[in-house]
């Protein structure tokens, strides 16, 4: 059984603590928290041990997994003490939101030959997964242009797009930069990008982008779009559109039922799923299988601290792009 | 040019006679009805003659198809004049609604060697030929069962439906015992059925049967179900299913646009078509051009009296099974 | 906590053991099987003890449930000696296949006053659910027809089938007798059935029925329609179609993925789920969780003896029918 | 009936004279075309008279409109000779490859008072035009983005495409952009385009673009995305998206026939419509039968020069884009 430690035992904590618990190869053993309080609530439910000390999980020899889950300006702190530690490391995106910062990290990553790897969860979603197989098995022949639109129900609290101007490009389409890059297994060159404040001030008091699209070329010649909101007031929105030379491969949305309701009005079906941890449920319980059976066996995880790299350089020049009004050439 | 007398200018008849106008190979000569008026209205919309006496049109040598529209009661005495005259015959159906004088209608169209159709539109619906089409290249192999659903979204007037008491049978499913029969290629040997009066008596006050369910069973062993009810409030609809033992088929309703509405509310498309004159055009202008072309090629029209016929021993017997509850059987 | 007892390792036993492991109120303590090692592997599983002697179990005084999950024919006597003990009672559907012995189980679960719940799982599928609770907040007003198609992609294997003659009836039908009674909240008054043996001798060796198609009449007048095969090439086929005088409501398929792959020659979604564990996961948990949460909190469990009386009485008479040709009538 | 002389029978040509022919209101008096032979052919069909002189049909007092379906490089001279000769126009898309050409026509439309539509008829096909209505109503609230997708099945022959350089802007996505504006009511104010050639050289030897993508800024400030390809092997793909702040409208594409196949392989639908005259059939009929009522009323047409001068400018936009590789801004 693989030991894990938690850092980070809220938002996304909980869920990754519940699907290492149930994973019968890896066992949750602390949580780790500046809250005590919260990492005892949450370790009392997985029979781990709390604390607010992470030295505490790092002398811990039954732990071999380190699970980042705090805010993104930690990562690169917490990353370096892992993997000095000895520790595997699962850290959530992005890896920093700082190129400078994050090739920091790989270079103590590779000097201590750690395992690492950043949680793009919808690498493993089943349906992305089919299109990316069937992609790779030729179906539609060589990819030509790709759309991709991932929109959210609704905007972050202000205190936290504060924490993260441009969160648009840096927390939600730089989910998009790395699924563009792993689906065509090519990279971005250019990126031209314009984002909208379409949100009343009372939603977005600070102003920043709300909604946004971009055109993206990559290496080898292939178009592509993405666009984004955070007002998709019919739920969570998360298509992936491949066109090809043979062929075109569409990842839809999905529904909490399949009822349908035929009235005099039309016919109607159930909005879409609303929370990205619900759309996205079984992609974070298969990315973490993924990672502890990488690490069970030896292997290096499929996500690596490169990757993160190449989608935060990609959300830089959006911003750049988006601000200057320019496209923008990224060094692919 | 084949010349048309079109007998009844109400209800389809005006559809027919603008189908037969604008066919390539035919010409609208003759409008014939009891009410002047009607047959002069119709008739010079396609620059045909209009008359109220039969006979007018049936010594005309240019006519050489009689078209018949009128209610059924009238179609037998139409059937042998227009035989006797020499004319080949297109009849709306039923051939009868009393399988004696459907046979004696056989008798004078094999003696005189009339070329004779009856209105069977659905078999040359697009969807349910392609699926009638994939039944005999063998895509699901021997079909085991078949589901029809066939519904109006309104009863017919009071006076329509005084005039032929289990219209749900000898009205609406004599068009699916039509279809039954194509579409696998076999006879129907026992008919269960039950009927319901679901409607009002403001709707239904002849409490005539407005819902109808029918289990039939094939000669070859396949097993059908077919449901009719005259209430369907979200439109007209359509629909087949084909199981077999390597797969199955299914004809889908057909909807006015392809959009799409999402909102908050759910996700919602165009109700069905809601008149069968809409959702069966192109199958009304596919028929009559078939006719056409056999006529024109000397060929037989490809349903016959015998069609006719055996679709209305199965209504007959379908009365007598929801009126006894029991099974009823059928000389195949 | 609630200990349970699961009698019966084969089969469905692992699923009911996992989701009883995985709830929060409940704690899998006891696996009981007549082949001790099937047990134990079982049991290791889920920390729980393994025991090919019943009375180990029902003397635990920390077992409160008792899960039946063996083969049918052993249901009414584990039922006895579970009500006698005082455990609380889960039972695999059917509760017996002899109407006589379920009676029998009926009196002693009344004297003894021990809860039970009969696993007709299907109540708990999300689109199941979401189509009864649309039905019951009167979106379709009264139901008039019930359409039901429950079809398995393959024939159970020979010594299965041999064992339970009929189990066309008994074994898969059987769950739809229960959702349409739930369904429509009223009782089946009339059976008429026909079944048909279209299957290989390979497949069928027994030639028992591998193909049904039912027509029944309920108490209320509303008309319903169900079939079944064994050989759903294309997978797990459960629909259900409920149609009244305000519209109509569909329970459609699903699918493992979303994906829709567009080439020339169509497009193309993947086929249905193909196993019923798979397809009804969902409902199994449910279940199970509100069967826990009755027992946890005194009330009794949703579906009881009496439904499972009831759905076995209809299958009676569909064989009863299925054999004489005649709709045969039920005490509703 | 309102006469028309037809000039340029070829290609688009006997499709819109048989609607012309079929109109109430109209009557096909004249083709026109420097092919005698062609001119008489198709006239013929519709008991028009033929000729490869203009001026024989401009004097014919009964001919009130002129139809312009000959290669846009003729447009310009055919539009004067009509207006000249006071008839009213109906012109193919584009009015001219050359902005200032376009304004020539439109002074001397202007100056003669002309009547004049230009032939985007997409905007007449209904489920765009109920897309257009559900906007205008209020439904998705204010527009916030759209995305077009605008593929053809095959490139042009080598000698159309070596006619019109960037076709694939000026002849294909210029609907595109007429239809930003209609469905938005909004100018275009900044382009952004990228092309590429991904057919190889044996189906597209001039290496002219045969796939695009387009990101454009609206004056309002909605973003819109539009691509395109010459080789979508699946079919003529039509589909328009428009995301606004209380939903989401999808003008889906269109099937030949609604049959659904269900094997082990998969859930088969019919590809999609191949040809743009069958995709847009039921189009060219209303922007005809709207352009004649237009005539008839005395009422100005509702797409005119203006709206052809726009589409152009953006396209020229589009061009100057692709070759520089920066955002073009257009005086929206």
């Amino acid at each position: 059984m693989i030991g894990v430690a938690l850092v980070g035992g809220g938002f996304i904590g909980p869920l990754h603590a519940a699907n290492f618990a149930a994973h019968p190869l890896a066992r949750l053993t602390w949580v780790v928290d500046l809250d005590l309080q919260a990492a005892e609530s949450l370790a009392s439910r997985h029979g781990a041990q709390a604390t607010s000390e992470l030295d505490a999980a790092l002398s811990d020899p039954d732990v071999r997994v380190v699970m980042i889950c705090t805010p993104p300006r930690t990562h690169a702190a917490l990353i370096e003490r892992a993997a000095r530690a000895g520790k595997a490391i699962f850290c959530e995106k992005p890896v920093d939101l700082d190129v400078r910062k994050v090739d920091a990290c790989a270079a103590i990553l590779a000097s201590t030959r750690t395992p690492f790897f950043v949680g793009f969860n919808r690498r493993f979603d089943p349906t992305h997964r089919a299109l990316f197989d069937a992609i790779r098995a030729g179906e539609i022949g060589r990819p030509e242009m790709l759309l991709l639109s991932s929109r959210d129900p609704e905007i972050s609290p202000p205190d936290y797009v504060a924490q993260m101007p441009y969160g648009i490009f840096y927390d939600t389409m730089i989910h998009d930069f790395d699924m563009v890059r792993w689906l065509l297994g090519d990279e971005i060159v250019e990126v031209f990008a314009r984002t909208a404040c379409m949100l009343g001030t009372v939603e977005n008091p600070h102003r920043d982008p709300d909604t946004a699209m971009v055109q993206l070329r990559m290496k080898g010649g292939a178009l592509v779009h993405v666009n984004s909101s955070f007002r998709a007031v019919y739920g969570y929105d998360q298509r992936i559109e491949a066109f090809g030379e043979k062929g075109m491969l569409i990842s839809r949305n999905q529904q909490p039922t399949s009822l349908e309701r035929h009235s005099a009005d039309g016919i109607r079906q159930d909005s879409l799923l609303r929370f990205f941890i619900e759309r996205y449920a079984e992609s974070y319980r298969r990315e973490l299988d993924e990672f502890v059976r990488a690490i069970d066996g030896g292997n290096a995880p499929s996500i690596g601290v490169a990757d993160g790299r190449a989608a935060l350089v990609v959300a830089d020049a959006a911003v750049e792009s988006a601000k200057s009004g320019k496209a923008v050439s990224v060094a692919g």
